[in-house]
C-alpha cells in the first residue's frame, strides 16, 4: 500500500467526513506508516463545506463583514482553492445556527451570500461553489439576487430587498443591472436535495418549520414562493417551479438558476470536480469511501458509488465502509465498490450504536488494515 | 487462495458451527471456485457433537441398542473416525430431548451412555471421546459406571444401579470389576463448563431445574451428589469435588473422572487433537474462526483463541468471523488472530439481529473475500 486516498460522506447523524477522515487515517498509518494517505472530506453544502473543501484540496479563507440573515453586520467568509474558486457555504451568512433560538423563516435574508458571491467574482474567482444547505431563509435567493444587481420592484415601482413575507409584494424583476462581471463567472449550487419550489415537497412545506415557521406561516411561504415563480416566468421567462433542488436552502436554489443560470449538482460531484479526484487517483492502491447507510438509494448519486465509478474507471479497488449496509446492494458492486464493510460491532439499536460509533469505525478500520496486508 | 480451514465454534442462539460451515463455504466458493475448503465443525459435547466429528474428520456411524433415560430400551448411536477414535455424545443415550416434559433429573440414568462405551471398546477404539452436554440425568456418572463393571452396594450389601434420587443409598463402591478392556483405553471427558460438583456452582444448583427438578429436589440432588463423593473418596481415594468440570452433565464429569480416570478437557481441545488440525494446516493459506461473541473471556480456552495460536505456531492468518466484538480484543491478535469483523451489518438489537443472522454471516464472509482477493 502506497497510496491511499480516503472520501467518506458524512454518517448522517453522528459523524462529520472530515472526523471521519481523520479516525480513518490514524488506523491506517498504523499498519501502513509509509503509504501516503490523501483525505477528501466531502462537503454537503452545509455548514462545515468551506473547512472541507480546503482540508481536501488547500486554498485560503478570506474573511470579510458582510450582512447576516437579519441584515445585521456579520464576520462571514469564503475560501478560495488553489485553482481560485470560490467556495461559499450560505450558512456562512444565512446559516441556521446564526440565528440560534429567533428563528423566522419569513424575515430571514440570503443578501449576505451575494456579498460573498460578489467578492470572490470581483477578486478574480471565474468558478464559484455555493452550498446551498443549513439555510434560516425562506426568500427563493432574492436577498442573494439583490445583492449582486437584481432589482424587485413593488407595484409602485420602488425598489426593495424582498425576504419571505414580502416575496407577494413584487411586481417586476429586472435583472438589467446584474454585476457585469458574473457574466464570465460560472457559477454552481450544490445540494443532495432535489425538492421543488413549491408544493408538497417544496422548500416551505419540508423545512420551514424548522427555521421558525408554524402551519399557517408555511402557508404563506409556499404561496409567497409560488409567487415569486409567476413573476419570474414573466419577467425572465424561466420556469423553475420544477427544476430538482429548487426548493434547496427556501428556494435559494430556485432562484440561482433564475436569476443567474446557476448548474445544481450533487455535492460529490462538485467535490470530485473540484479537487481534481481522477488525477488523484493515480498511483493509488485502494480508495476507501463510506456513508452512513449504503442501499439502493445510493447507487443514485450518493457518494459512495459516485467514488465507485470512477474508481473503476481508473482500475482501482475502492472499500466501503458504512454503518449500515441495507439490502440489495448486489449493484454497488457491479458500479465499482470492491467490499463493503458495516462498523456495527456489536448487536445494539441505533441509539447505542451512535455512541460507540467512533470506536466501531476506528476499528473497522484497523480489520480492514489487518485483512489487506495479509497478502498486499 | 488454494486451501481454507474453515473452523468457526456455534453462534450461541443462533446458528450450529455445521450450519455456519456451511455458510461460509458457500460465499467463499463463489470467490475462489478452485480453492480447497476443509470444513471443521466444532462440537461443543452436546447433541449434534457426533455429526460434526464426523463433518470434520470422516468416519462411520455405528447404531445399537441401548437403555434409555428410564432404562427403557432406545435406538442409540455413536461415531467411529477414520483413526479408530471413538466419539460418543451422552445426549444419545441420556439426553433432555429423548424425555420430553417427562423430566426428573431424580429418576434418569447413563446407564445406556456407559453401554456405548463399553461398545466402542469392545469393538476395538482405544480412544473414546465422551461429550458430556445436554443431559437429562443428575446420577453422578453412576449408571454408565455400573454399565463399565462398577458395583453399587447399598448398606445391606446389594448391588443397584443408582439414580439421582438414590445417590444417598451407595455404602460402597467396588471397582474390581471394571470391564477389563476399559484399562487400555484412552477416555476423554469433552465439556466447556468448570462448574464443580456440589455446591453453588455445582451440577444440581446450576443445572438441575431445567432438568425438571424444584427447588427441594435440587436440595436432595445436591446433597446426593456430595454423599457420592464422600464414598469415591473413601472407597477409591480421589477427591472429585472441585475438579473443573466435575460438575458437567448431572456429575457425570465427576464420575468418570473418579471411576476411569477419564481426562475432562475443553471441546475445542479435543477436536483440534481429533481432527489432527495440525497436519490440515498444512498448506492451508487462511483459517476462519469464529464464535459469537469474541472478547477477553474468548481468550480462555475457547474455538477462535485455541485455533489461533495453533494457526500462528504455523505461521498461517486467521481471520475471525463474529458476532459481536466485545472489549479488550487487542490481546486477541498477539495470539495470533488476524483480524476480526462482526456480522453484524445494520444497528439492530439481538432479537432482530438474530434474525437474520444467516444472511449477515453470508454477506460478511462474501465482502471479506471480495477484500481479500484484491491483492491475494
Amino acid at each position: 500500500m502506497k497510496k491511499i486516498l480516503l472520501i467518506p460522506d458524512s454518517y448522517k447523524g453522528t459523524m462529520s467526513s472530515m472526523e471521519i477522515c481523520k479516525i480513518m487515517k490514524k488506523a491506517i498509518y498504523r499498519h501502513f506508516p509509509h503509504a501516503e494517505l490523501v483525505a477528501v472530506p466531502v462537503a454537503d453544502g452545509g455548514e462545515g463545506s468551506v473547512d472541507a473543501f480546503l482540508a481536501a484540496a488547500g486554498g485560503k479563507k478570506v474573511h470579510l463583514k458582510v450582512k447576516g440573515p437579519y441584515f445585521e453586520s456579520l464576520d462571514s467568509f469564503y475560501g478560495v482553492l488553489p485553482d481560485n474558486t470560490a467556495v461559499i457555504e450560505m450558512a456562512a451568512a444565512a446559516g441556521l445556527p446564526l440565528v440560534g433560538e429567533n428563528r423566522h423563516a419569513e424575515l430571514t435574508t440570503t443578501y449576505g451570500v451575494g456579498q460573498l458571491i460578489r467578492h470572490a467574482a470581483e477578486t478574480g474567482s471565474r468558478k464559484i461553489i455555493v452550498g446551498l444547505g443549513g439555510s434560516a431563509t425562506n426568500d427563493g435567493g432574492t436577498g442573494a439576487a439583490a445583492a449582486l444587481g437584481v432589482r424587485f420592484l413593488d407595484l409602485d415601482g420602488n425598489a426593495f430587498i424582498p425576504v419571505g413575507e414580502t416575496l407577494s409584494r413584487i411586481a417586476k424583476i429586472d435583472i438589467s443591472g446584474i454585476t457585469p462581471v458574473l457574466r464570465s463567472v460560472e457559477l454552481v449550487g450544490m445540494c443532495d436535495i432535489d425538492n421543488s419550489l413549491c408544493g408538497a415537497k417544496g422548500a416551505a412545506e419540508v423545512f420551514a418549520p424548522q427555521k421558525g415557521a408554524n402551519a399557517d406561516m408555511v402557508k404563506l411561504l409556499d404561496r409567497n414562493l409560488g409567487h415569486l415563480a409567476d413573476v419570474i416566468e414573466r419577467d425572465i421567462g424561466k420556469d423553475i417551479r420544477n427544476i430538482p433542488g429548487a426548493g434547496a436552502a427556501g428556494g435559494m436554489g430556485g432562484g440561482m438558476a433564475a436569476f443567474f443560470g446557476v448548474r445544481l449538482q450533487p455535492g460529490i460531484e462538485t467535490v470530485l470536480e473540484a479537487v481534481g479526484f481522477d488525477s488523484l487517483l493515480t498511483g493509488a492502491d485502494l480508495v476507501i469511501s463510506g456513508e452512513g447507510r449504503i442501499d439502493s438509494q445510493s447507487l443514485r448519486g450518493k457518494v459512495v458509488i459516485g467514488c465507485a465509478r470512477r474508481a473503476k474507471a481508473a482500475g482501482i479497488p475502492l472499500i466501503a465502509v458504512v454503518g449500515d449496509i441495507g439490502d440489495h446492494i448486489e449493484e454497488a458492486y457491479a458500479e465499482g465498490v470492491s467490499a463493503i464493510f458495516s462498523i456495527n460491532s456489536v448487536a445494539a439499536p441505533f441509539e447505542k450504536a451512535r455512541e460507540r460509533c467512533r470506536d466501531d469505525l476506528a476499528m473497522t478500520v484497523d480489520n480492514i488494515m489487518r485483512a489487506l496486508k495479509l497478502y498486499a
